[in-house]
């Protein structure tokens, strides 16, 4: 694994006013690991700004200090200038500075900058970079922090972390979790976190609406190439028959992922009239970041996405399958 | 935590043959910690007799030992005649004698008979009984059993154990779920536990049928009482059209459990004609087991079942609306 720079904690030891910020759209790591540092910083007695784009989904609200994001440019205008010299800015499981939403120009100019982060593609922008891709999540990461920093994690700390541990690994199932993934969960649980208060709010959490349109989108499961390539949909119409968001199709590929035979599994999504987005996941050898690539998208080797305007479902996919083919003909 | 009781490490540690026994159709905690527990007892020299009625499902095919089960009631009988004092039998994970299935009174002859399980329920039969209801899982406990034993783990024991808990905690996620467990976890990864490999085999194997059964099942939701109360139906027909076996609709029941206002979710099973079988989960302060009761049933505060014959599906509804009206008004 790779080692917490001691430079990085000097930063933090030395500097009283911390700005923490991560990538647009955040998940429960971005989230979880923003919100257990800020209660940890607080603990050593530091100022902490907590910058999001917008206020936290209710999903993510049983995340202890979630309601405390601020999301005004202004607030972080005034918050830099005050601390004047004596600030650090850190950016949180953020892979990309252009993912650092409206803020980030913003955010560029504090110096020093420094990023924390475990994801693969991350080339360590900022002025101090901790990235450890053998990390089952960034949460993991500022457990260590916190550690190393000799600092006692609150409960609602635990909470935090707990949870980003858990959505980056599935409830501990992905590839990267470690035996140091467990360990840190063990000693989180130690500190007071309930695994099942997290696992609920995180998973049991379907609205009756969410709950019909996944049962819709699974009417629309087609399964072509000797059960080897699935497709799902979903439209404007279902929304609206729903009354459901975009987002609630979230995790929805999961389930022609699930098929045993699926070796790439697609979610045709039209997010618009004539507007689509794509999204693909990958097992074994396939490789759809190439796929979303062709597209003008991108990703990884197992998840990439794109998106396409002035065309439907339809079109999309009648392109996209040769292209499938080709992939798995390989 | 209840101590493993010294008496029990004795009688291992001389006995020579040992039988391993697990309960009616046994789930992943149960077939995990007995191929766990044969692959350690093996490693200590003994002679291992691996009992299951029925050979292991394919889904758990990739347990390590799962194809040397014994199904046969004379190889039973000649293994025990062999060993003649030299013998003692190891029952896993089961709560209740009744459940140990045909070859029970067989089983029960055998002395001394020993009962490891983490069942609430378990009042305690046979000779020597180690139950923990603290415990996450079975295969936790055998996990601690090897080590006050003293033996060594295999990479195939670890994956058997690993199996056994994953499955019991729902991946890490029930209330059983404990910093005990999670250091557990982080040991069997340490000898070479894959946790991505076991979730996938135990998650990642839909059929593309049991994908479209659970789509025609999700189109029967109804949610009634404020969407506190959820049902949702099998039937024969549906499974003669997608091909399924009944089995294939395991873990169904947690799709309308995992609405946020669903107290009380049923699952309606039409096992032949005018044959029922209800299965019901609860959460909050609702409580199944009594209404499960009330229909000849069993089970624990949240999860719970019954079955009905000479009955439809609806007539079953009918009659269980109005108990379940009164127990959401309680």
């Amino acid at each position: 694994m790779m080692i917490l720079p001691e430079s990085l904690l000097e930063a933090i030891r030395t500097k009283g006013s911390i700005v923490l910020a991560t990538h647009l759209n955040p998940d429960g790591d971005a989230l979880g690991s923003l919100f257990g540092l800020a209660d940890i910083l607080e603990s050593m007695g530091k100022k902490v700004f907590r910058l999001l784009e917008k206020p936290v989904s209710p999903l993510y609200g049983f995340i202890p200090g979630s309601q405390s994001a601020a999301t005004d440019q202004d607030e972080l205008s005034a918050f830099v200038r005050q601390a004047g010299e004596d600030i650090l800015c850190v950016s949180l499981d953020c892979g990309d500075k252009n993912r650092l939403g409206k803020f980030g120009p913003e955010l560029l100019k504090i110096r020093p900058f420094a990023v924390i982060d475990h994801h693969k593609g991350n080339n360590g922008f900022g002025d101090l970079a901790w990235i450890d891709p053998k990390r089952s999540s960034t949460g993991e990461m500022v457990f260590d922090l916190a550690a190393a920093l000799g600092c006692t994690i609150s409960v609602n700390a635990a909470v935090a972390l707990f949870t980003a541990i858990v959505t980056d690994t599935g409830s501990f199932r992905y590839e990267s979790t470690s035996a140091h993934t467990f360990d840190v969960a063990r000693q989180l649980v130690n500190l007071g976190v309930s695994p099942d208060m997290v696992s609920r709010n995180i998973y049991d959490n379907f609205s009756v609406a969410r709950l019909q349109l996944m049962q819709m989108v699974l009417a629309t499961l087609e399964v072509l190439i000797e059960q080897r390539l699935a497709v799902i949909r979903v439209t404007q119409e279902m929304l609206a028959q729903t009354g459901c968001k975009l987002e609630d199709t979230e995790n929805f590929i999961n389930l022609p992922r699930a098929v045993t035979s699926v070796q790439v599994a697609v979610f045709l999504k039209e997010t618009a009239e004539n507007k689509v987005s794509v999204s693909m996941r990958a097992k074994d050898t396939c490789d759809v970041a190439e796929i979303a690539a062709r597209f003008g998208g991108g990703g990884h080797r197992n998840a990439a996405g794109f998106m396409a305007v002035d065309v439907t479902l339809s079109d999309v996919w009648k392109e996209m399958l040769p292209v499938l083919q080709q992939e798995l003909d390989r």
